[in-house]
């Protein structure tokens, strides 16, 4: 039976890894990279530290596939569809991976930024995979430290009030729906719109980080009304120094 | 200046811990404990068994105090203000640690179970006892794997669909409120009453996990009106059996 490893990898920071990842790491005979093209290099080559720092001495296999291309053009009602696509196109590439580089009885991991639980599909691929029946493995699933729990700990703050619920959601449906009723806390991802900027006229406080963990980190903190363009500049900036750019934000409205 | 760590450990698996918090505990002089009592007995022992693997064979200080009792019958009214209370009794036990427990220029630990940014007040009394100035002291904050990650990995689901947000709540919130109107996927924690029992006429599936990551874990998954109870018998099973349970999970409407 072929084995594969989910593994979170954490946020950026080559030490969010946890002993379970460290341990994952040491025994995994193939690690599998599904490569975003030219502009998230950084993150490869962090992928490329974590192995040369943990996989060991003894023989293991990198196995590279080019991550299909996602319509990211498609207005909101064909975004879910968009992303079925691409989705399926990844399951094929995965599935062809599983197949031709792992033997039956060894073991293959895919490592995940962040955590696996958290606007990542690996873990539906996998089942998509299973579904479909043509290559038997199992696979277990490794937690790793998200990107909002990094970014909550750099700026020190709790993402929750006191017995309040948090809302976790994407920059598309903030955009599309503002700030919600019920909820005071509000974790954006996945913005490549900036959807704070048409929240200026509420009473919020925002936590923005991007690079978080990484030595490019950048941090602002504050009223949103008065550092939502020094967050645009700073991101602006950050982008086109690098070529991308991750960031998340928490967004508190005060009581 | 006195610094202080408060460091994420997981959700109960010391294999949870990164990396960087295995650094920090090596360099930590002095680990604070708030004992809770005997009931959670098996945390204490756990937090004792990653002090005693990672904590190093130099010299270090480990200073227990007992947590304040809160009081848990406050109708939800009354529910914040209780809550604020307790939170002041425990400031006011941080700030003596602090100040009695550590010197100038030496390092406390607050080793916090899952992640501190998740429904933990320990970063917000860091910053009460800051504000009322009487006890100088920097702190920083390590990120852990929370009891949602830990539950999501174990279930190899992720925590939300794609596009979609997320909502964590609280089992006390789920029970006033009913399941949201705007979201299709809620991680309830700190749920003594079972929430879950009012929803039995809705379309949910559940995953749900109690001592996530220890060798007492149980995990039950499927339709909300099937298994739910199931999950009453094994939660009241366990509760009698080892005294004290934490459990956690994700609810999901059907689309």
């Amino acid at each position: 039976m072929r084995k594969i490893l989910v593994i979170g990898i954490g946020a950026g920071d080559p030490d969010h890894l946890t002993l379970q990842a460290v341990k994952a790491i040491e025994t995994a005979d193939v690690f599998f990279i599904l490569d975003k093209g030219r502009e998230k290099a950084d993150l490869v080559e962090l992928r490329q530290e974590i192995l040369s720092r943990h996989a060991g001495d003894r023989p293991y296999r990198v196995v590279a596939a080019a991550d299909p291309e996602r319509d990211r053009s498609a207005p909101p009602p064909a975004y879910a569809p968009a992303v079925d696509d691409w989705r399926r196109r990844r399951a094929d590439i995965c599935e062809a991976l599983i197949r031709d580089a792992l033997k039956d009885g060894e073991r293959g991991a895919f490592l995940v930024w962040g955590d696996p639980a958290l606007y990542d599909s690996t873990i539906a691929i996998m089942d998509d995979i299973q579904a479909r029946g043509a290559v038997s493995f199992d696979y277990e699933v490794l937690p790793g430290i998200s990107s909002v729990s990094a970014l909550a700990a750099r700026h020190r703050t709790g993402l929750n009030r006191v017995g309040r619920p948090v809302r976790i959601t994407t920059g598309r449906r903030l955009a599309e729906e503002g700030f919600p009723e019920d909820a005071d806390d509000v974790v954006v991802m996945l913005d490549a719109h900036q959807g704070y900027l048409g929240l200026r006229d509420e009473d919020l406080q925002i936590h923005w980080g991007a690079y978080v963990g990484t030595p490019d980190e950048i941090l602002v903190a504050g009223p949103l009304t008065e550092v939502a363009d020094r967050i645009s500049e700073a991101r602006s900036e950050a982008r086109n120094r690098k070529g991308w750019i991750m960031d998340t934000y928490l967004l508190r409205r005060r009581r």
